[in-house]
C-alpha cells in the first residue's frame, strides 16, 4: 500500500513536471531530462513509468482531458437552464486554460499535432457534441430563439472559443481570455436569446447580452 | 532585361515551390531539397536567392501578406458599405485559404510561429485594426446598432473567424470553410445589426441574419 501511495505519488509528479515543460516548450523543444529535473524524480523513475516522450504527451493529454471532462461533469449535472451551462462550460475552460498547467499543456500539445502533423479531430467533435445537445434543449426551455440551428451554434461557438483563447494567448499570453469570452458570450446571446426571454441578472451573474 | 524576367520567373518557381512544401509538412519537416523539386529549379539557383530555410518561410509569409493586403484594399476601395466590407473581407480570406497555396503556407507558417516558440502578434493586430475603423464606419452610416463597441466587435471577428478555419481544417480539412463563414456572419449579424435597419437581398448577396 505504501509502495503504490508513492508510484503514485511518483506518476503524479511527473505529469505535473511534464506538463509545465510541454506547456512552456511545445513537444518538439522539450526534453525527458526537464521533465525529470522539472517533476523531481531521477531519470530511471520517468523511464520506469514512460518508455518515451510520445507516451509523456499521451499521459498529459489524457489527464487533460480527464480534468475538463470532470468540470464539464460537474456543471451539466448542476440544476441550471441549458443555455446558462454552456455559458459556464466556457467559463471553466478559460480559467482552467489559465490555472492549470496539465491543461494548458494538453491544449498546446493538441494544437500541435492538430495543425502540423497528425489533426486530432475528438475533442473538437466531443465538445461540439455537448453544445449541440445543450443547444437542443436551451431551445426547449424556450431561452434560445426557435430559428437557430442547434448544430451550427455549436459549431460556432467551439469554433470562436478555440480562436478567441489563441488570438489572447498571441496578443497577451491570455492575460485577457476572461473578458474576452464574455465579449463572446455577449455577441452570441445578441444573436440567439429567445425574442420572449427577457434574461434577468438572477439567471446568470455577469451575464449581458450586448445592445445593438 | 531578359536576364531580369528570367531571375524574376525563377523567384516565383521558388516561393511557388517553397509555398506547397510547407503548406503540406510544415516548417520544421520541410527541406531545401524538397522545395528545388517542387519548384523545378536547381538547388544552386535556389541558395543563390536564399541562404536559409528560415529565409524561404519569411518570403512566403511577405507574399502571403501581400496576396491578402491587395484583395482587402481591393474591397476596401470599393462603393459599399462598411458591414458589407467587413464580410466581404473575411469570405476574400476564406477563399485565398482554400484556393491560394501562398496564403495557405503563410498561415500555417504563422500559427506554427505563434503557437510554438515566438508569438506573431502583427497580422492578428493588422486586421483587428481595419475591422474596428469599418466597424466605427458600420454605426455611423447606421448599420451597426449603437450599443456595439467597435473594439469588441473587431476583436470578436478576428477571433471566430481564426477559430473557424481551424477547426474547419482539423474536422474538414477546410472544406467547409466557406460554408462556417457564412454561419459566423448570421450569428454576428443577428447580435449587431441596427434595430432600424431592415437588411434587404441586395446589402449583400447570400447574407442573412440568422433568426433567433
Amino acid at each position: 500500500m505504501v509502495l503504490q501511495d508513492r508510484a503514485r505519488a511518483t506518476l503524479e509528479a511527473i505529469i505535473g513536471g511534464a506538463a509545465s515543460v510541454f506547456a512552456a516548450q511545445g513537444y518538439s523543444n522539450a526534453s525527458l531530462a526537464q521533465v525529470s529535473a522539472a517533476a523531481g524524480v531521477t531519470k530511471g523513475a520517468l523511464y520506469f513509468h514512460f518508455k518515451s516522450k510520445e507516451d509523456l504527451a499521451r499521459a498529459v493529454i489524457d489527464e487533460q482531458r480527464r480534468i475538463v471532462r470532470t468540470g464539464g461533469e460537474e456543471i451539466l449535472a448542476r440544476d441550471r437552464p441549458a443555455l446558462a451551462k454552456m455559458v459556464l462550460m466556457c467559463r471553466m475552460y478559460g480559467r482552467q486554460l489559465v490555472n492549470e498547467p496539465v491543461v494548458k499543456a494538453g491544449i498546446r500539445l493538441t494544437l500541435e499535432a492538430s495543425a502540423f502533423s497528425d489533426p486530432v479531430p475528438q475533442p473538437y467533435e466531443d465538445w461540439i457534441a455537448v453544445m449541440q445537445a445543450l443547444a437542443e434543449r436551451g431551445k426547449q426551455e424556450g431561452h434560445i430563439g426557435p430559428g437557430v440551428d442547434p448544430d451550427d451554434l455549436a459549431g460556432f461557438i467551439v469554433a470562436s472559443f478555440t480562436g478567441v483563447q489563441m488570438v489572447s494567448d498571441v496578443l497577451t499570453g491570455r492575460k485577457d481570455v476572461i473578458q474576452r469570452i464574455e465579449e463572446m458570450w455577449a455577441f452570441l446571446l445578441a444573436g440567439i436569446v429567445h425574442e420572449d426571454f427577457q434574461m434577468g441578472a438572477d439567471f446568470l451573474p455577469g451575464l449581458v447580452p450586448a445592445a445593438a
